[in-house]
């Protein structure tokens, strides 16, 4: 059966076109497979930020925020990212973390939609920080905050629906959303529609622009590969930039910002969307990280991550023992991120399954209780690794699985 | 007479006990009066970095959370700067911008008031961002933000004061504000005091917790020296931190953020004032940065700056022509934070003034319209940069003042 699937792999990394882009990235002997928490380095980076550091802290210092770009380096970041996103330049400004640029979001949103409206949709299955702000968003605007399942939210809109906060893709379980249809009935309903693309941006076609996304934001150190707790990103689309008011109007924000002038008088455009100082050195490291998507595109990664997931699904199909993991990750392309998620039918084994993948060298993680969770960045991910971590997961399912039923039965 | 200063600064130079520290930072030929502004380069933050960048993110990724002690830096860090800032361990967070630090500590500030407080207080001099900030934390509150002169803080707290918003240094004039005196008063009134701390911390003593104070601020980047936008910092003094209510409640400040639950949970202690994913390469950037302390006493320090402030105002005088400058920073040692401003009598003649100094090597920068600005670090600047730049002052205001004159003469 490995050879099979070997053999399979083997022509399947032969034929893709974006298999020479792994070499771009430092990686090891191991299969990584936790881009969709942490990218992976892109080699050229440590090369550039000494750069920066040297350089441009250290000998031009403050001249930097003119001669280096330091300045407008959040909307020119945010213009690298639109196409990878599908939005015209303009609209977006990297900086702050993702929590923030969802408060900045959610708030902005509550105050475009149209007067009289009460109720704040918020996916009730999304990444928890999500919730936590939109709640403290709602409260602090006078909204009522709605949970709701995202399959449930064309029954959920009404004539109260201010703004509807939903996750492109679950972080939990890889669910892909359907972006220009839920973004289509919010908007049927009046509301506005703000997307968290933390779990697809730089894995597939996003579309802001084409299915008229009202705000957006997303983090880039997953599949974006910016570094640990690189920058965030906030798109606002064109038509709503000269009514966005910030619930976070920094100095930066302002049409003036070195009149220092004590009344606030927002700059046009993205810029608007910032707030304090711009943090250069992680910022500087992102813009270096999007170089690797020079020639790339959208479509390719997601027809290879499309590839790999179901390839993936086939040979954990193959190799794990039976009835150990169900999948969660959809069959189905448009319901599928660029992840898989298996649950652990005894939530017990799913920590020792990981610990003992990562011992082996197949890096993924897990959400409590009992998922598996594995991501697939196809910029540096292969089909050879892809079985390789199918096959040794199901040695280490059948290992751990016999010995949780050894236990037990010693226990009888 | 430049013979007289010169000498002067040489023998001020070789009794500085904090001369030696110059040699940690990458520093050039010129002067730099602008660690105000962009602190310079301690210089072995580049190799500290290519550790994290290839060693941390680029062979460990995803296991440096744990094993490289990424998770726990915002607390880390925040306990190295607190000694800085006179806070024992366990109150300070660092992370996000100076900015959105002021709309937490804003805003929490305002809920741990007593009730029926509607008042906002904010230094009608401060840097700008935290007067809009201010206003935009009052308006999703529902209290009056009233600007009031630092010196008219006494006459305008009272029985609705809930919080008073003040900076301890004005980033224009250089004037040290009275940290304690103001604390005591806004207390009186029974408000909550909140201070900025960007223009003092790292020059001259603070003392939050000898002096009561509730919460404050501070960046990075100027006498800390963590590199362009550095994170800033919060502040919760510890009696605070059991009812302190974010209105930016992030998943990384849940008492138990992996367990990914869908309702908020406050952590204890400095933690609740996280927000998202720590901006890891920025963070220990500051970190190393901080390196430069060891063994420095803010007493000391501070000593100095007054030595060098005192002297560069001294060499002013003797150096510039009369009537061309005036300081606008105050001459009493307990007014004064660690930097001269200068105020042009003609206005137009700022630019010109600041970037022939530039040009001559001695990097200030100014504040429009009208005044030069000097920084005094006292880990990296001595007597002999303060005379040479005062001397070059000299020259450069005789000749710009000597031209603006001829060219008013030439049009009579």
């Amino acid at each position: 059966m490995s050879e099979t699937f070997a053999a399979r792999a083997a022509a399947l990394d032969t034929a893709d076109e974006l298999a020479d882009l792994r070499k771009l990235f430092t990686l090891d002997d191991g299969v990584y497979l936790d881009g969709n928490s942490l990218g992976a380095l892109p080699r050229h980076v440590p090369a550039r930020m000494q750069e920066v550091l040297t350089r441009e802290w250290g000998e031009l210092r403050i001249r930097s925020w003119d001669e280096s770009g330091w300045w407008t380096a959040p909307e020119r970041i945010g213009d690298r990212i639109a196409p990878l996103v599908g939005a015209a330049a303009g609209q977006i400004v990297v900086g702050d973390s993702t929590s923030v640029n969802v408060f900045k979001a959610v708030v902005a949103a509550s105050r475009l939609a149209p007067e009289g409206r009460d109720e704040i949709l918020v996916d009730a299955t999304t990444f928890p920080t999500d919730g936590y702000i939109a709640e403290s968003a709602a409260r602090m605007t006078g909204h009522r905050l709605v949970p709701v399942a995202p399959g449930d939210v064309p029954g959920a809109v009404g004539p109260r629906t201010a703004v509807a906060l939903l996750n492109h893709v679950d972080f939990r379980t890889g669910r892909l959303h359907d972006l220009p249809g839920l973004t289509a009935t919010v908007h049927a309903a009046g509301g506005l529609a703000v997307w968290d693309l933390c779990h697809s941006a730089g894995a597939l076609p996003v579309g802001l622009d084409a299915h008229g996304v009202d705000l957006a934001v997303g983090c880039t150190y997953k599949y974006l590969n910016g570094g640990p707790g690189s920058p965030a990103y906030l798109y606002v689309a064109e038509r709503h930039q000269a009514a966005f008011d910030s619930p976070l109007p920094g100095w930066t924000s302002h049409a003036d910002p070195f009149a220092m002038d004590p009344g606030y008088a927002p700059a046009d455009g993205s810029v608007r969307g910032r707030v304090g100082t711009p943090d250069i050195l992680s910022m500087l490291a992102l813009e270096a990280a999007l170089d690797v998507w020079d020639g790339v595109t959208v479509d390719a990664v997601r027809a290879k991550s499309l590839a790999l997931t179901d390839f993936f699904l086939e040979c954990v199909g193959a190799y794990a023992p039976e009835g150990v993991v169900v999948p969660v990750t959809p069959q189905a392309h448009a319901e599928r991120g660029s992840q898989v998620s298996l649950r652990c039918v005894d939530a017990g084994i799913t920590e020792p399954v990981m610990r003992a993948l990562i011992a082996r060298g197949v890096v993924g993680d897990l959400r409590r209780p009992d998922v598996l969770r594995f991501g697939f960045t196809p910029l540096y991910v292969g089909f050879a690794d892809v079985e390789r971590a199918a096959r040794v997961l199901g040695e280490v399912l059948s290992e751990v699985s016999g010995r949780a039923l050894d236990g037990v039965l010693g226990e009888v």
